[in-house]
């Protein structure tokens, strides 16, 4: 477009218009006539407002002409941050939702996964599940695969192709009494997760507290230590890349471990109603300062769809209101949140994602609230008509819906 | 089509494919390879196996080549029906769920309402939540307007012109503290109401025990009834007819006040989640033998879609699992059924609507689970190629999805 100002890059693209994104301070920042610019990197290369087009083309070293205005019912929003969607469990997702968690391993799940050995399947139902969720606005994902290496690593190369940011996790099992062949030797387990750990950067990720039965079999099995969290902390393994997913039932004293060491959780509430595991009081981790973004944990999540997480995150905090009326429920902003820069804290990725930051990638989701045949219907209102010859578009006025429910 | 068998109406359309309904008995029937017939009327004329084509044919008086194949993926259902929604608050649906109930019906709902005077809003609003409605799976709706008559029988003449059945109840409301000018004198009330009756059929319809502080108010309001349900009682409003919304706070002595009337109740999860109002236990309700339907209440209600009201009555019945291990969750198949058969009982209407039965209307759902860009993705299982030289198109096998929490 433009050449390049100095040494940074030049300016691949503008856009003016309005932009929905949270800060550290501010739950939901909206910023409206925008001028947002991207450099050839992706780089978000400066924001400023409309009213300053002239100086920044000027500054910034592109043409006013070159200016992409987003109509009148679009925004931009940082792309949703899936902090734990399990992708071979997308090939049932939808179904099977009438066990609890550990039956339900047992039942549905260790048998659909054991299939993944086949890369076939693998890569018909992997390009399923990245193609959905990046229509479905999420362009970053933490995703569990199996213990199959091969067809795990298949999956990070499928993201890749289609352009999703992920980090994916190849699964360890050195025990399994239900599906005798879906598991390792602890032997197996070790070496193919050098294998796996040399292919690619190590977040750990797992499961934690997410049903009481769980929490007792943990207890059972590791007699010594003090908590499910300590279980991981004495294995090296709650670190400030960790991402946990659940912690319904944790106490404070373990979420004060994982506020020290800096390990994150992942609240999947789709799958804690569904598998009727449990309700974690995010409220209560926020207090703690303990890093939290959401997930959809497909298939004990039925959804595939980080807005129906974000749905479901203010239908448990709106539950835990109605069972304790003081209770301080969330906020539809501070759950926008959650999805999007929480979802980047969480892993550990928001000094280059999660919102509209100068220096961050633009990584970002353009929506039309009036596209044909959408599901939202926008309702015109009776107002003095605006005129501004500057909008050949209709100018009618709408109901503000800063949130999304309806979407 | 063919001439008319005797004295019974022509067979006007046959389909022959998948047929999902309940019935008292089976809260989820699937009939796989049925025949229906449609006669000139749109009333059931008979329900057959695919395999006696010719001898239906014959007896029933149609040609089997007009009988109209369903695709693989495709299954009739019937239409939904929604026993609980203001039409109005459509127009912010989606938007402004930060109030407890009382609040949020001063802030919100009564200043919008006051709109509908305008007969050109109405119809705007009313053609959208129509549309809307229908394009969601809502053959049938029970509708709150305003206290407008005229706004109100235009809400009716709309759902007619779709092709919506529907109820439509005009609000009567004669104290109004918050917007003073929503409101109609006792006087004007009675006339309007009078008015009202003499153009259709009247069912009573209101709100019951929807919050606590609603329960308390009324206690206050009416010191001579034993409750709630008793001040309804008292004033004739407890009828067979009646549809009453909500009822999360009903006694046990209340319930058998609405088995002995005949009166239903409509269950509105995602309200009562949404208003933090409470949540309605639908076994004890079942248990009582009261008739159950589900309803979107749009907009305390944030969805116009009666699918979501399914999710949400199970995730209320999931949560009261989580409370209470004990307790009897609804399963998918059941609530299939509130929303079906259920919702026509609820509306007195199970004689002609609700599910397949000879004699019914053919009020159904043709779904396509393989619509192209449809929410699904199908996935393909290598099971033995089936070898039907009637299917011409892809004998690919799918994981069974019989419930509906992709869609
Ligand atoms: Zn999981
Ligand atoms: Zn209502």
């Amino acid at each position: 477009m433009a050449s390049s100002q100095g040494s940074s890059p030049a300016i691949a693209h503008v856009y003016r218009g309005t932009f929905v994104h949270s800060t550290p301070h501010t739950a939901l920042q909206i910023l409206e006539d925008a001028l947002l610019g991207v450099d050839t990197e992706g780089k978000i290369a400066f924001i400023g407002k409309g009213e300053e087009l002239n100086k920044l083309s000027q500054s910034c070293g592109f043409s006013p002409s070159e200016v992409i205005q987003l109509a009148q019912h679009e925004f931009f929003m940082p792309g949703m941050v899936d902090t734990h969607i399990h992708a071979p469990q997308y090939s049932y997702a939808g179904t099977a939702l009438d066990l609890p968690l550990l039956q339900w391993l047992n039942t549905y799940t260790f048998p659909v996964e054991s299939r993944f050995k086949d890369l076939e399947f693998a890569r018909s139902v992997y390009t399923q599940v990245v193609k959905r969720t990046l229509r479905n606005g999420t362009t970053t994902a933490c995703y569990f695969a199996t213990i199959h290496t091969d067809a795990s690593l298949l999956l990070g190369k499928i993201t890749n192709d289609f352009g999703q940011r992920a980090l994916v996790g190849k699964v360890c099992m050195d025990i399994n009494n239900a599906v005798k062949h879906y598991k390792e030797t602890s032997e197996e387990s070790q070496e193919e997760t050098c294998r796996w750990v040399t292919s690619g950067v190590c977040f750990p990720q797992s499961h934690i507290s997410e049903t009481i039965e769980e929490v007792n079999v943990v207890k059972k099995l590791f007699p010594d230590s003090e908590s499910y969290t300590d279980v991981y902390l004495k294995h090296n393994l709650l670190t400030d890349k960790t991402v946990m997913a659940h912690g319904c039932h944790l106490t404070d004293e373990e979420l004060a471990l994982f506020r020290e060491t800096g390990a994150s959780l992942s609240h999947c509430p789709n799958s804690n109603i569904s598998l009727c595991s449990g309700m974690l009081n995010v409220r209560n981790v926020l207090n703690h300062k303990v890093k939290l973004g959401l997930g959809t944990d497909v298939a004990g999540g039925y959804s595939a769809s980080m807005l129906d997480a974000v749905r479901r995150t203010l239908d448990t905090s709106k539950v835990l209101t109605i069972q304790e009326p003081d209770y301080c429920t969330l906020s539809f902003e501070e759950v926008f949140r959650l999805a999007t820069l929480g979802g980047s804290q969480a892993l550990s990725m928001d000094d280059h994602t999660g919102n509209f930051e100068v220096g961050k990638d633009f990584d970002a989701l353009r929506v039309n609230v009036a596209a044909p045949e959408g599901p939202i219907d926008l309702v015109q209102v009776d107002e003095p008509k605006v005129c501004d010859g500057a909008l050949s578009e209709s100018t009618a006025h709408t109901f503000t819906r800063t949130d999304m429910h309806n979407i």
